[in-house]
């Protein structure tokens, strides 16, 4: 089922005129009802249930005046289409991640993650005061989505290997899941980077398809059951140090609301995007106790040389990146300045902290 | 100026008394007024700009209908009675730190930071997600006070230091400016710790009074021109890895509040939080690099037999601490436990990542 975008949007356009230009105690009086596509089967552990917070927090702080309904995946459209759903008008909102569009915008994947790049906190630092967000509305402005932070998944391991890696040249025929920037960098060390559905992943390392797999943290990692088909669990994840989940809203829906709805939006994303960041390192963390207790998983670090090639390699692929055009240039190098400025603080900060409280 | 908390608490009821007790689409259509107190000067970096996008924040979302003036740290209340002047009613609302309660609440500094404790994501993560919340709420409820954490300034630096320290033999006698929980373990290796106020720590440095102090990170620090008076500065700042500001709110006020702007308010809390903890980090960084390169300062890692010994005395001042009531010794516990629930996970997360990516 689609809507065309001038029939999905219709109710708040007019909404949006009956409500006045600034709300001062005068109270729009109309009831805003809009719809989510999200790419997550319903209530999926971490991004379903971020989606599903997101419209009660709306909800919440609008008295029910602006009511938002949730989505799942394939409801209204597949879940590798919410970027084109809310593009054409299908649904005024979608809740999914940027990594998903890489094949129409090169850059997107780093507002979710790079290679080496921004940890949880650095990203959503660089977002709100390093100058992320004006590239990212950049990017998405020229199909009228504006985009928010709204959502983490927190740091991710380097997944699940069949065998040891015990260094780079275990590397080289290696068939693993890995998708974007992380599967170019795997692809120069000499692996055969695969692309294969989430619900198909488990049965392939099981069959031989596959000999290692990424996935996120334990917490997904777990309920996915790859500790049954592959033992050794590595870190750190390298490839995609944060997961940032995005919510896209129309920027025409977006510009029909009134300036008090407006910013009960804005707030419902950024209080869920770091709501949701904690719930993951909270359940990564349990997860991981239990893991090494009770499931007889190998937890190794990934080896030195291993960890400096992959290094090198990813420097390489986000030049290549880089190359493709000036807007994604402009994004790369945001990125990699905002990684290089937060890394000196970092070592006098959390990592020096860190080493001495263990 | 103060008034009774009848008098200051008397609009609020009436508005209070005239909302729908369960907003639908019906509106409140009474405003809401509230003062709030704080700690800081008037828009202090950091911490009184917080409170004023607080209250912005609020208005906004709840356009216009909801409006709180904030105070400077001695317009209404000095900055140390803060905690007092909500209890008492002369504000519905305060904007400070729970450091500052340690006299009348031993645990209450845990709230801000513990010595060798929570790194920000991770204390925001306990209070979230690992009980904080429900303790901090007992641990204030007898005043009648509801706590939000609400601004960050995030990671400290270890202090800066007239001669270096080159063992923990060097600590002896040294006098140290240095408050709270970590006083108390400076102590414990033979320190002379030194309360003293902010305004006045740099005339103390030249003048011999003291021999370093600690403040906060660098934004903060060189502001307070400290690079003029000792030319060492250390890190980690084990005794202080976190910097959250605390809302609080009185409970007969938030009691009167609809349902809607109770939720607007928690949210410009919860918003507020993670966008002030970027901010920190964000001029933290810039402020290093730029000192690193001009003011001829001497970045040092404290020795590892100091940091032994601190941790250990650490140890001891923590169970000391939880000794002091049942109240007191749960927080103690809840707070060592999500220390230990978190460290294991951040070994094979953020310091494993941090490690390859430098």
């Amino acid at each position: 089922m689609t809507l065309s975008r001038r029939q999905a949007l219709g109710a708040i356009a007019a909404a949006g005129a009956a409500a006045p230009a600034l709300a001062t105690p005068a109270i729009a009086q109309s009831r805003v009802e809009w719809r989510m596509i999200t790419s997550w089967p319903k209530n999926l552990p971490g991004p379903g249930v971020t989606a599903e917070r997101l419209a009660e927090r709306v909800a919440q702080m609008s008295g029910g005046r602006f009511t938002i309904k949730v989505y799942a995946a394939g409801e209204i459209v597949p879940p590798l289409q919410v970027f084109d759903g809310v593009a054409s008008g299908a649904a005024q909102m979608g809740h999914t991640a940027s990594l998903f569009w890489a094949g129409k915008m090169p850059a997107a994947p780093l507002f979710t993650a790079g290679p080496f790049g921004l940890t949880p906190l650095e990203h959503i630092t660089w977002i709100d005061h390093g100058g992320g967000q004006a590239l990212w509305d950049e990017l998405y402005a020229p199909a009228g989505i504006k985009p928010f932070m709204a959502g983490n998944t927190g740091f991710q391991m380097g997944g699940w290997f069949k065998r040891e890696i015990n260094s780079v040249a275990d590397i080289a025929g290696l068939k693993m899941r890995i998708p974007g920037l992380g599967g170019l960098v795997m692809q120069k060390l000499g692996a055969v980077p695969v692309t294969i559905a989430p619900g198909e992943i488990l049965m392939a390392l099981q069959s031989g398809v596959l000999d290692a797999t990424e996935f996120l943290g334990p917490f997904s990692d777990i309920a996915m059951g790859f500790q049954r088909a592959a033992k050794f669990y590595y870190h750190p994840g390298w490839h995609e140090p944060n997961g940032t989940g995005e919510a896209l809203v129309s920027i025409e829906a977006w510009n029909s609301l009134p300036a008090e709805l407006q910013a009960v939006l804005k707030h419902a994303c950024a209080a869920e995007n770091i709501f949701a960041l904690g719930e993951s390192e909270w359940m990564n963390a349990e997860t991981l106790t239990r893991l090494k207790r009770e499931d007889g998983v190998q937890l190794r670090a990934f080896p030195d040389d291993f960890m400096q090639a992959a290094r090198e390699a990813a420097t390489e692929v986000m030049a290549e990146l880089g190359e493709t055009s000036d807007l994604t240039r402009r994004i790369v190098e945001s990125y990699m300045d905002a990684a290089q400025h937060q890394a000196e603080w970092s070592a006098v900060s959390v990592r020096s902290f860190l080493a001495v409280r263990e």
